[in-house]
């Protein structure tokens, strides 16, 4: 059971999300969960970093890859992709609205940017996984707008 | 005639826009189209600005007061608030959304940020009129969602 979480269609997209960085083929012999470590954050790890500082480009890329992987695993789910648009202001607050035609299937508000990460790689797993459901229901609520 | 733009819905938000911003109060005197001048940039202004180029924070701050007086003038025509959510890359090429509950009533693509302006006060007036019919439209279209 302990490889599951990898196995999942939200993970798999997301290993894909950051393979796909890997312009030069360094990653090429690294395995999955390596390439995800970084989006593991322990508790203890949370203490000890700044809320407020400028965001870093590798954890702005990392928060990209999580929303376009859940965007990917919904058009696995649903057939319609779901397209993220992402506001950070320099302090690490914002928002993320993800659409699928003229429909919002994810409205979120983020605080704590510079602490972005999951406890698990299982944690991050669910964390996908439900937002992935949370955007599936939203269409089924409302198909046609998401196909406007 | 001339003055007409000035009395339209879209510019009136516009111009409150731009004077709630003047914690200072160095404006008070100064008559709204005064405050409008940065927004007009005639074509010749325009053949003489870079294309790709850090936007600066007055720029930003006016394409941000734009999208806001499109939201706030479309709660006057719909009762219902417009929320722009705008993302630019650092060239000025971008996009902005506009929510009302979970309907996106404007998908804007941005390019060319750094020539943000119109080519007279009444073609300012017409974009931002033409903006909130568009989306007020959509509103019409899907009621409930916008309202969801």
């Amino acid at each position: 059971m302990s490889d599951a979480p990898l196995e999942t269609p939200f993970v798999r997209h997301l290993v894909r999300q950051v393979r796909a960085q890997d312009s030069y083929g360094v990653w090429e012999g690294k395995p999955d969960e390596e390439l995800l470590a970084p989006f593991i954050v322990t508790r203890a790890q949370r203490r000890e970093m700044p809320i407020i500082a400028d965001p870093d480009p590798d954890l702005l890329a990392r928060v990209e890859q999580f929303y376009a992987a859940v965007g990917l695993a919904l058009e696995e789910a649903t057939g319609l992709l779901g397209a993220p648009l992402m506001s950070l202001n320099h302090e690490g607050f914002g928002r993320v609205l993800m659409t699928t035609g003229r429909l919002v299937v994810l409205n979120l508000y983020l605080r704590d940017i510079n602490r972005f990460g999951f406890e698990s790689l299982s944690v991050l797993a669910d964390k996908g996984a439900g937002l992935v459901d949370e955007a599936r229901a939203m269409i089924e609520r409302f198909p046609e707008v998401a196909r406007a």
